[in-house]
């Protein structure tokens, strides 16, 4: 365990029963951002935030130890409302049980994030919940910290612990994440005028089925190829070289076992390639699809994802993004 | 077929047939570096130039259009003289075909690169050749048709064609190469004040055998593992940090399977480690095998590491390079 704060062991406890008491009834909302998991050419590795969706959780701060789901609103209305399988209650959870944090807390989830869409729902949950219970129970936590907790908080959902989508909707911008249980996460630069596009059809998906339908194994070649695409899409980026990223942005490894889940996927990715895309993939385990490209195109090659979704008699929202968007806040 | 020159296609026989015979007689020597293949953490994307060693093709235009071999000296002297086996004659043949050049040449080959050694002597060879025969058959060859021709007489030693050696040993530096065909290569920036410390043991390893007893799959978790260690390689390069490199300078994929054919690698790479090295593993498929480190540390390193396998009675030489050596080059 690490100790975040720095009061000497002795006062300690009288010291947090103190101020936790006096925050009874304090009330804070913090904000989090959808995100794209994987980002196509990094499985577990990549992962970038959006600025047009996100998760809000309201909490207040509660006598006694109990963590409750006082409502749920927006787009989701049936989320579980236990702290083992709701991803903002388990994350609170683990807070409390590592600091032996001596009150609860009422939550409010306001979901700005459609379930089951593949834009990391439940990890901006999880992140906004650490977020406002940073603040709200005075914890001066730090961000590998919130890191963590969020993390453990995402394993209600995902089944395992994976920080491509918690880490962007935490820090915003385009993350790498190394390591699992305690990941370390650089921010890569991204080119300027670089939109994402995202289709949401109208499809569920859930991350923990996505996940168990994987293949236990990948060929060496393909491992290759996809180890020189994440090397060259990140060295890309670094270089702003938009050719390269063209060329890197590509999954041979996830995407070909998924596609199938999401009816119309190779029309939608043809047609976003078509006009000019730098690479379009499944957002996390889809069915959102996104698409890279220059901020010119965003709106034309919306138009073509959209319309080829369409033409397949499936129904879609869809939005434009920038990559660079920012991470968790704190609202008034 | 890419045309590097630009003498219109009517002219082209008889200007060809002209300047070649012009260049009878005329001898060209190059020079082309030793390399590190893999780098550990990037199986057949990442490689770099070593400064201390390399082969010299010496060439003379001759008539008709024999490739022959005249002379091998040096470290090695038993190599194969036909076109199809020696990397420096097959990447000749390969020019010779494609540029329907019709004279041939006289090659003698100095092999300062111990055979067998994971130090890119093949390459090295095939590279040195491609340098040599531009200069004297006259073309003007892109760095992309050197990289190419190189490529296809390197092919004569590991059955495959993969550029992390070839590539490095031709441009300098550490490079990523991205495809197989026509491979795109990148150079990576590497931080100040980093060496590279090189350990050859006095036992031969073939790239081909070492290549066919590699597993045809690696599993999704260190599928995973690897790729983002090569991201944050990559990443950690342009950042100058030398943490993250550190971190992910690093192979659970290959390294695992080849380290038995290397007696006394797990303690050589251990001390290494131990010494502060920013990470060790084979050079290539061994069984040399190098460290980077800090410049300052370089001498201790190899202290350390040249201990351990004479501790195990395995006798050894070793050098220290800089990461940044330099690549091909024409000789007076």
């Amino acid at each position: 365990m690490r100790i975040a704060y720095s009061v000497p062991p002795a006062g300690r406890v009288f010291f947090w029963a103190t101020i936790l008491m006096n925050a009874i009834g304090k009330t804070v909302t913090a904000y989090a951002p959808a995100s794209v998991g994987n980002v196509g050419v990094g499985f577990d590795a990549l992962g970038h935030a959006l600025d047009f969706a996100g998760d809000r959780v309201r909490l207040t701060v509660i006598e006694g130890k109990d963590i409750l789901l006082d409502a749920v609103t927006g787009l989701t209305l049936d989320l579980p409302s236990d702290a083992g399988s709701n991803t903002a209650l388990r994350a609170l959870r683990a807070i409390q049980d590592e600091y032996n944090i001596r009150v609860g807390a009422r939550v409010t989830l306001e979901k700005g994030i459609p379930l089951g869409s593949g834009m990391g729902g439940s990890a901006a949950s999880a992140v906004a919940a650490v977020t406002a219970a940073a603040e709200a129970w005075g914890l001066s936590l730090s961000e590998d910290d919130k890191l963590r907790f969020a993390l453990e908080g995402e394993a209600a959902a995902s089944g395992g612990l994976h920080a491509d989508n918690v880490a962007p909707s935490l820090f915003g911008g385009l993350v790498l994440c190394e390591g699992v249980r305690r990941p370390h996460v650089t921010r890569i630069p991204v080119p300027r005028n670089i939109a994402c596009v995202l289709v949401h059809p109208d499809l569920e998906v859930y991350t923990r089925s996505a996940r168990n339908m994987l293949s236990a194994g990948v060929s060496l070649a393909d491992h290759v190829c996809q180890t020189q695409a994440i090397a060259g899409f990140v060295a890309g980026c670094f270089r702003s070289d938009l050719d390269q990223i063209r060329r890197c942005l590509k999954d041979v490894v996830i995407e070909p076992q998924r596609a199938e889940l999401v009816p119309g996927f190779r029309k939608v990715q043809s047609a976003a390639m078509a006009n000019g895309a730098l690479g379009a993939s499944l957002s996390g385990s889809g069915p959102s699809i996104f698409a890279w490209c220059e901020s010119s195109q965003a709106e034309e090659i919306r138009g073509c994802m959209t319309h080829a979704f369409q033409a397949d008699g499936v129904s879609c929202s869809s939005w434009i993004s920038a990559v660079n968007a920012a991470g968790a806040r704190l609202e008034d």
